[in-house]
């Protein structure tokens, strides 16, 4: 990242990267998954609760790109058997702190989950935090906190939020 | 649309027409419904598993004006029975494909329905499929699939979506 | 707000302060809330219907600091007895009016509520009518006015939308 690089330019290229994210997700292209982190890296679903009282608690800790491809593999297994697809709608993202070739941001969410019987329902509501690296218009996640705002969570989530 | 037309002015003009449109709907103003269409056009819903397996099954069709106007006038006198209200929400717009003369783009949404004894639920889940005519400022959709995530979907689709 | 002020910036700025607010709610600061408004202001919900009707009717009506202060104090005692989380997500906004130093402006919203007991329904949804005074990159909202798709609504909204 140029030292030169614009605020605007910067939540231009993280949003496209967190959007794109969301797209990959909810269109079933769950392979694409890993490639949207470093490796290292860290993904990490926690509560609320958990993240108010700085509990290291999470409901899911992936910390490579090994893991998260294990995921994948883990995902692609189970849906042979329960197929449903999820749905992101994104607030807009916010720049927390500009650092050294990235950005902190923030991204409120939302995601519906529709079953093959055609139940709906909201799944999950929350917040990103996220910890992107900027090189150029490429952008990766060296860290992605998702911050649910239910402390009663479906232990086995199958696709990646 | 001037060859030079940047993708972001594109981006812009384009995701104005989808935005105006979801207003449209979603403020009651459903005789303006047709206006957002060339003619001929094609205005289609279907499902994510029709779309996946290529079949050209749909759950609603129209291909002119004539025949969204014929839709707006059922909505309006079905309306006189059950009367509700659609909210769109709609994901980032993502240019697929620059065309002569406009653009193919992408945009997820869910909707949520609010029925006059105060039931809100959500309504419809998917994404927008989008050939869109830009002519300087102006933009109208040539045409537009609805898929949605869900195939159990309510046969009868009062409102368009 | 300079009279050279460009469309796209005088958005630019609204949609900030409208996010912001968003946030504030959702991450629990509500505290911060009076501060968005000017003193005196405007912040009233209403329904649908009502404002079709143009009837004065209210849901909640606060037309001072004072009174939205008020208002932060017995939220924050109500939410020692039954905690609950929103998560606000915002349609485009659209400039509907420039006016001396700003703009009144529509923005959709839906707000999904998440209890300590892990449900989670969507809980509103309608569309914000503001008009927000600019002076620079500050902004206030002068009035906002909820505008409810329900007429049903409980009639205990603890949290402000």
């Amino acid at each position: 990242m140029d030292m030169t690089t614009s605020a605007e330019s910067l939540l231009v290229a993280a949003r496209r990267l967190i959007s794109d994210y969301a797209y990959a997700i909810d269109n079933g292209e769950i392979s694409r998954w890993p490639a949207f982190f470093t490796d290292p890296c860290s993904y990490r679903i926690t509560t609320r609760e958990n993240e108010a009282m700085q509990m290291p608690l999470s409901i899911m800790l992936c910390d490579s790109q090994a893991m998260l491809y294990d995921r994948v593999e883990a995902i692609e297994r189970a849906n042979i058997f329960e197929p449903h697809y999820y749905r992101h709608m994104l607030a807009d993202t916010r720049i927390l702190k500009r650092r050294p070739r990235g950005v902190t941001a923030e991204t409120g969410f939302l995601c519906v989950r529709t079953m093959l019987d055609g139940a709906m329902n909201v799944f999950a509501a929350g917040r990103y935090l996220d910890d992107i690296l900027v090189q150029g218009d490429d952008c990766l996640f060296r860290s992605r906190t998702v911050i649910l705002d239910s402390s009663q969570v479906d232990t086995l989530i199958a696709i990646p939020l």
